[in-house]
This record gives structure tokens, C-alpha cells and sequence, in this order.
């Protein structure tokens, strides 16, 4: 299986996702890097360095973990590659999650202003997510992704075999874009989730990354850069996004926090009359087939509240939610009453 | 091929060194983390990977040389061990250099009051010297090696193959240690080399490594601790650290010096009657086969003198020198009057 991500803005930054096994990559006449951790090296690098053909290749491991998705892993990779004399024809292999998809691309980003990377995404949610838009990055002390750049990789491999050895919960949380993308976009694809259970047939589980990632390219190839629909993609993330905070980024999952979001937000769309009560619990047990939360006990309404405004999204002191249409659209909303989004937090006490 | 290093200190301390093609590693109940780095992982660690049956392994790497000896490479490791949650059930294993070998050995010397460690040492030189003796430690501004422990290996697995990707250069410099174990210790080993070329067969540079193990093993095994014999094994040392230090560490590998060095300590122990101009010759003849230098330029022969106290060794202003009685014993010599030291100096104006 194979996806074209065409991007309008330079004929230069279109690149192709391979979906399936783990073929040969032909970089013969080159200095490679792969970039990983401890943890996936360990499970993976036997199987990956023998299907990379280079002239000379390293392998870098950083800190597992999202703390360390910072300036210093960033350095401590330059420093690595200035020592082995990387140059501009040399190229970087992102071999892990979304932590190290984002460093590793945002590395190559600036190195020398700018040299190729790849990814080979090992967690579902890197393969659907974060294999398609652009979006590199650190976290520094004031928060999440504040560093970084729109730098498209030059080639994405997604081999779904790196998710045996994924735990459930992290599956779980990759299951919860799927449903995002197929809530927002695709009624039909929707559908298609309801009646496969992805978790055990591997054929299912392609089909749904490739259709996955189909939507995303979409959105992300009229707008590479963040200005409009793009803002689509953040369904579920505005209550999300509060949620990781309050609980300290430590008790949910990245999609874990966005699968409660997307119950949430249903909550409002209902109550906007764009979405019905049957049509939010179809979406709810989807997720709950996947073991992910739905349910999220807010212990202060107003500090809930006051968290929607620490977004990047916010900053105008507009709340911008992004609300099911039925099942398959969406709309945006930035004008809700207080007061209507203040009792459906009430819900949730 | 198998020896057997016996400590005297505690039976534990005892371990194996196998020679010969790197077999299955059988650590299935415990976590392991494999410490490289870049350049040794990229070339070695998809054959290494399969061999090592363990309950979970990772893949830590450092930077590469010399200067990353240091307490931060240390720190890095540590910390990597720390979030994975190791044991001390856990176990490390060295794959690289006398580097890589002694960062490792002293950060499983220091973590949780110690840890097990293999070594995998991939470098001619420290298959033949860092795998026996137990030193492990690294570099600080102050100097090398001067925080340390000695900590021996579980086991050690020395497999030629590695040397089929090291630079001529470094093969020549273990070959500098091979020499230097024949002419202080063993006549008929002296011989055997000047009568086969280990570059070009593989059983041949077995041979020669099992040997040279076995010599030091014999001294380790009497003097774990450096107290006296193992003092032995600074033939062509003093002279040799003088030279490194005076060219930066930046113009000759260790075993080049130490070559220079012991071609340096030959001429002394001719003008002392020890031996024969016939045999510096002969051991000069086998470091130029392989094309290790000889000869070194001492601009300032004051200062070159001065550097001999820069010697841990000498520090009671006594420059203990090993000299060869002979090819195949050695005599140690602390009270040599300067103005024959001297002398011998001058020849390399």
C-alpha cells in the first residue's frame, strides 16, 4: 500500500508512506543516522539495520520519554552527527514514536539548515498521526511544542509488525485518532470501524492507517501550514488538551485524554443541536471496544474552564471548538455562551 | 578457544574469555542494556542484537572518543538505567573499544553498588589488553583514568570478526601490546610472531590473542591490584606517555607510543648491559611489519625528561622503568643516574 502526500506548496516536500513490510532502503551513496531510544533499539534495530543500505551508518539512542523531547536530546544528536562529520547529502532515521518522529525530524530541520529525514513510526498513533503534516518539535519549560518547524520527511514506512510488541494502552491511544478522523471526515469509514476490529486482523489494521492517513493528507495538502481547515484535525483536543494538564501529563495517554475529549465535545455539539444522543454513544462505544476512557470527574468547573485559554489556539480569549456534524463533518465554533459550555463541564462533575 | 582468569582476591571475581566466533548469550531472566556507540552500533549491532537472549534489552550509546571518557557519558547512562528501571538483577555489556569497555565496566562498578558486566570488545587492542585486568574508570580534567575502580568482567567474548572493519592504524596498535607481552614475558611467543603474520590469518591472530591473554592473565591473577609484578606491563609506557603527552594525545594512538616507547626503553637497556643490539633490532623489525612508528623527535630533551613525573608511578620522583632482560624476561630499574637516562635521550635529537 502506498500514499502520495502531495503538497502544494514546493513540488519538493511531496513524499510517499509505504504501508506494509519493511522493504530494503536504498541509500547507497550516503551517511545515515538512526535516530531511536533504548527501549526500541533494543526490539527493533536487528531487524531494521540490515534494510538500510548506506555508505556508513550510526546509531544514535536518546532518553525515552516525552520529558526528554528537548533541547538538549536535540543537541546531544548534533553533537553526534558534527563528530561523525554529517553533511548536507547526509540523512536522519526516525525509529520510534511521536517523540522521536518530532525530534528527529526538527534535528534534521536545522542541521545545516536542513537535511533529509525519514520515518519509520513504531506506535500506532506516530503512524497515523504524526507520519503526515509536517510538525516537528521540542517542548521546552513553558510548554508543549514551542519549538519547532513545518519540515516534511522524504519518506515514511509504516510497518504495522512494530505493534506487537506496542502495549494496549499505547494501541488504544492510536485507535482514538482513527476514530477522530473517521468522526470529523468519513461517515462511510466510520461505519467500516464499527463493524472491524482492527486489534486482530492485521489486514484491517493497514486498511484503517491507509484510509486514516488518506483524510489527514487532505487536510494537511490544502493547508500544510496551519492557517484554516487544518484546525479540524483538533477535535477532541480542546477538552483534551485540559485534561493532560490537570492530571499533570501523567495519568493519560496522549490519546487516552483525547478520546474523553471527543465525548466531551459531543456533549456540546448536542447541545448545539449539531450532533444526536444516539450518534454520541455509537462514537463512545467505538472507543470503549478499545478500552479507552470516556469518563473524566472535573472537581473545579472554573479552573477547567480557565485551562481552554492556556492553548497556543486560545490566545485571543476565543475558546476555537471543533464539533462533530452528525458523524463524518464538523464544524468550527468560536462564539459559544459561557453559560452552554459551563453546563456541559457540569456534566462531568 | 576458552581461558580461564582465576582471582585470587574472591573466587567470584573469576571469569571466562572466549575466543572465537560470538556464541548465543544466555542472560533470558534478567534486563540488559548494550552500551556503544554510534559507529560500532551501526556496523555491529544487528549480528550482536540476535545473539543476546534476555528477558529485555536496550540500546544506550555514547559519543564516540576519547574525550567522552568523562563523567558525563557516565551520567548518561546512568540516568537511561535509572528511567528503565534496572536492577541490580540487571546486567551491562560493553560492545566497542577500550572506551566503551571501561565507561562500561565503572558505571555497572557504580550502579546500585555494582551490577554485572560483559565485555564485547571490538578494537584488536582491547581484545588483547582492556579484556583482562579488571581496570575500569574514566578521564577528568585532571587527567586520564583517574576515577576508577576495579571491577572484572562476568565474561568476555572476543570475536575476530570485529576486527575485519578496524582501521589498519588500530590493528597496528594492538599489535604494540602483543609485542610488548612477548618480549618481557615469553621467548618462544617473541619467536612464533616474527614467524606469522596474524593480519593475514585469522587462526593465527587467535593464537596470538589467546597467548597474550594468557600472559597477562597470569600477571593479573597474582597482582589484582597493582601492587608490584603487573608493574611489568608498563614496558615502553614511561617513554610512551612522555610522547602523548607531549604530542596533545592527538598525533599517535596509545600502542603507536607505546611502540616508540618500547624501542626508547631498548636503548636504555642496552647502554645498561641488558640486552643485545641484535635483539632491539629484532623488535624493532617486527613493530615496522606492522607499520608501527619507531621513531619519535625529542625537541627538548629537559623537557621531555621533566614529563616522566607527570607518571602516577613516579610520583615519589623515582622513575621506575621496565626494561627487557633479554626477549622474554624483564628487570625492573629505579635508580638509574640521570646522566645515563640522558644519554639515551639524546639519541632521538
Amino acid at each position: 500500500m502506498r500514499v502520495h502526500i502531495e503538497l502544494k506548496k514546493e513540488i519538493d516536500n511531496s513524499y510517499q508512506i509505504d504501508i506494509g513490510e519493511l522493504a530494503q532502503i536504498d541509500l547507497r551513496d550516503r551517511k545515515v543516522a538512526i535516530i531511536t531510544n533504548p527501549k526500541v533499539g533494543g526490539l527493533w534495530l536487528s531487524k531494521v539495520i540490515p534494510k538500510i543500505e548506506s555508505r556508513e551508518l550510526y546509531i544514535i539512542t536518546i532518553r525515552d520519554g516525552e520529558e526528554f523531547k528537548n533541547i538538549e536530546s536535540v543537541n546531544y544528536i548534533l553533537e553526534n552527527l558534527f563528530l561523525h562529520k554529517f553533511d548536507r547529502k547526509s540523512i536522519l532515521i526516525g525509529l520510534g514514536g511521536g517523540v522521536i518522529g518530532d525530534i528527529t525530524g526538527w534535528t534534521a530541520s536545522i542541521y545545516q539548515r536542513g537535511i533529509d529525514f525519514i520515518q519509520i513510526p513504531t506506535t500506532l498513533l506516530s503512524q497515523v498521526d504524526a507520519s503526515v503534516g509536517g510538525k516537528t518539535g521540542i517542548n521546552n519549560r513553558f510548554g508543549k511544542n514551542l519549538i519547532g518547524a513545518f519540515h516534511q520527511p522524504k519518506h515514511v514506512y509504516i510497518d504495522t509488525n512494530f505493534l506487537t510488541t506496542l502495549p494496549n494502552r499505547e494501541f488504544g491511544a492510536g485507535v482514538a485518532e482513527l476514530v477522530k478522523m473517521a468522526v470529523i471526515f468519513d461517515f462511510q469509514f466510520f461505519k467500516w470501524l464499527t463493524q472491524h476490529d482492527i486489534s486482530s486482523n492485521s489486514e484491517y489494521l493497514k486498511y484503517a492507517i491507509k484510509r486514516s492517513i488518506e483524510l489527514k493528507a487532505h487536510v494537511v495538502s490544502k493547508d500544510e501550514k496551519e492557517a484554516g481547515i487544518r484546525a479540524s484535525l483538533n477535535y477532541g483536543h480542546t477538552f483534551g488538551h485540559v485534561i493532560e494538564n490537570e492530571t499533570n501529563y501523567s495519568t493519560y495517554l496522549h490519546g487516552e485524554a483525547v478520546a474523553i475529549g471527543m465525548v466531551m465535545a459531543n456533549r456540546l455539539a448536542i447541545r448545539l443541536g449539531l450532533l444526536e444522543e444516539r450518534e454520541a454513544e455509537e462514537i463512545e462505544g467505538l472507543l470503549k471496544r478499545y478500552d479507552l476512557p470516556t469518563r473524566y470527574r472535573i472537581s473545579n468547573i472554573e479552573n477547567f474552564y480557565s485551562k481552554f485559554f492556556l492553548d497556543k489556539k486560545s490566545m485571543d480569549r476565543k475558546i476555537k471548538f471543533v464539533l462533530p456534524k452528525g458523524i463524518g463533518d464538523f464544524e468550527f465554533r468560536d462564539n459559544i455562551p459561557e453559560n452552554v459550555i459551563f453546563s456541559v463541564l457540569k456534566e462531568f462533575q
